[in-house]
């Protein structure tokens, strides 16, 4: 049978400042990156959030962003590798505490934003990135843009990888996303996003914007959990991947 | 053979700035209480200082403290105990990576500042603290002012603690420091300084402003780490404690 | 005629994290006062917000806090009276530019949260905030609980003061708040709230919670910006009080 | 007579941690450029650096530069134009007031590491920023590297610009600065440095690292203030125009 992880931003509320539906859209998902305090989320938000994830039976990942919190982690700047190495077990740690200390089990790593951004493109940073995930703990799965230097990085120093596909995201020739400056960068159908995540499960391979066909690889698709139509698109996703006879189970799962 | 253990707080440098003279005063010293990122010390600096400590072999405690960097966690704000325990599990996840990436095993948790002082003081606090410190790890050290609050709380919730002496401090008939505020909080001439931590560790007392002798236990004594004469006194009181055939050990070795 | 002036905290968001319904509001009060960057908001806020109550013809006020993002600074922390003083410089300065740059002119200041309420109590603190904004601008308006060590401070220093009521809060036999950690702190039926506040623009009255009347003054009413309730509320007191013949003017009005 | 101005980064100490010498140093600089909280300084710094700069006749502006603190505003970051001017406006402000209310006017706007540079090179970030100086006060002088995007921008929107000179870097044929990546990116002997300084002040030349001799704009010579040298330097420097004829005075003397 096929099987594919959803996974989910969450955590990311911040004091005061309150974002997305983490409980409903928990319901949907099987794997959650939750912020860790740099770009995002709290020390009192993580660990409701972890709670939250370990009552719903969710994968438990770790989401380390830039210290950029005006910026929401999204600015990309000019940090060296040994920053990222250092910020990201220093994210890894404090999110670990919350999952181990409610009784569970951290599952896997997702950088955020800008961080996730740059690695796919820079072999160095994700090395950087995946020896951090690997030197706290050599179990931790690693989730990177398909085909991008983050999960080669991650396979290389022998981390377990996931690669991630977006369903509401374009793909360029060459499986890149579209950037974002580009008009057509957005699926903003429901229906096109969901056929568009069937078809990369299913036969692996995603039509890009010019209308090649291009092999894509799906371990885990994220779903956005911001945004007004974001449960519903989540509750479609997950109901479609079910009647397409698709697995959906979190990615740590044998 | 009488033993006795001596801390440091260190790792308190925080990206170009630069405080204290960590690398030597780890020879006199045999744990240290490693700043997490809220008060002081950021990612980097956590990694440099944790690869030094466990080069000199000194025992690594983390040194959670207030999200107060500009204030560097010494002014008093009125959290909740709730709030205390998120922050304290948040830090020492953040160290204890570093730790353990670099090979090592964390030692203990000594709050920093005005965490440490309300603590000392506040029941509630303390039970927040010390339950942080034990759902994270309860082999966990817990560091706290000899006869305060978090002591108590430590021993009740079943962690092991160490009670704190200081020796630039003086006190009052109830064993509490005196204040900062008052004239005579401090000792300034280094003889005095040492000759109250001998005393207090071997016969376990000490002599009050008024004079009057108070029942101490002395666990573990508080070096300071900047100040200009702090590398010369923590020589001058390690070579002391040596000459007084006292044992100079970390609080975690057997 | 009876005038009043209404105020409403605005400019609260921060980053991706928005709070209130700004631009609704602000066509019922006719003084905003503006997060400044600490305790939440952000340049970007700032700039926006002034624009909006310059477009409605709002007075603007600068809402200093203390640097307690995380806290919303709604903790009291134990700040000198200088640190009170550099940050309300600070923060009123940084307003300020928005305000001028964007054609207008600074009409108040109004201290934050824990700031607020630890200056109304605190004749030090207190006296630290008018200097600073004396110091700033003499033509400012300082608003201050009414009866408070803040509103006394501003007039000692020779500053125009705004005397604050709250509509939703309950009132001491003294002329202070009831304390939020009493159940009956807030005023929770939308027309007891309103006809508190009527009484006391016009008699300069209030019944405090044992029922008896006390003497109040009132220059400026608080009306929260924030909770589901909020616009439908500012509404409901902005057509009460015009329908008793009160004139709802800004304070720096004429 | 030929004139000079000599600028410094002082204020750039943060609450606990301290930088530079800036009481002494401000005896050999005409201009002061204030650390305003963002990347470096916080409120009390910059009221004590003003009220030091103003008893020494300094010429006062404000440093502007990325909301990265622990990355003292040296990494560049993907800041949109419309953030830079947000950013700019509020710490101009920020300092302005302090400025104000300690008697004194501010002269210039120098933007700061990652935020100097970025602008250097990019005419739409340089227009933001010279908006947001002219905006606050068209009086104000805008500083930028000699031959800049910002000193382009800033003589474009109306503004008095100074183009600045380095002593201690070298540059490449077409006037811009050797990157710091080049291993000859320093000048490390006074003597050099200083020769190239009176050079460039007399003669509007430099020699290139190719040895080309290229035009160069000097209104302000760069001196840095942190460093075992810096004061050392900054006499030398003082000293050196002052033998060779050149008028050394704070570029908003008339």
């Amino acid at each position: 049978m096929i099987k594919i992880d959803l996974n989910c931003d969450l955590g990311e509320s911040f004091g005061n400042y309150s974002i997305g539906n983490d409980e409903e859209i928990l319901n949907y998902v099987t794997s959650a990156n939750i912020a860790c305090g740099f770009h995002a989320g709290d020390a009192t938000t993580m660990r409701k959030t972890v709670k939250l994830a370990l009552e719903k039976k969710v994968g438990i990942g770790a989401h380390p962003g830039t210290q950029d919190l005006v910026g929401f982690g999204r600015r990309e700047m000019n940090i060296s590798p040994q920053e990222a190495y250092d910020i990201v077990v220093y994210q890894i740690g404090a999110l670990s505490a919350f999952v181990h200390s409610e009784g569970g089990k951290l599952q896997h790593v997702k950088p955020h934003g800008a961080l996730f951004n740059m690695a796919a493109k820079d072999a160095q940073l994700s090395e950087a990135i995946a020896e951090a995930v690997y030197k706290v703990d050599p179990e931790l799965i690693l989730f990177g843009l398909a085909g991008s230097e983050l999960v080669k990085a991650g396979a290389k120093i022998g981390l377990k990888t996931a690669s991630e596909v977006f369903s509401d995201r374009t793909y360029q020739d060459d499986g890149s996303l579209t950037s974002r400056r580009e008009s057509n960068a957005l699926i903003t159908e429901q229906e096109v996003a969901v056929a568009q995540v069937v078809r990369m499960v299913k036969e692996g391979k995603v039509a890009s914007v010019s209308g090649k066909d291009v092999d894509i690889l799906a371990d885990t698709v994220c779903i956005h959990g911001d945004g007004k139509h974001a449960l519903a698109f989540a509750k479609l996703i997950h109901a479609t991947l079910q009647k397409e006879n698709i697995q959906v189970r979190r990615i740590g799962e044998a």
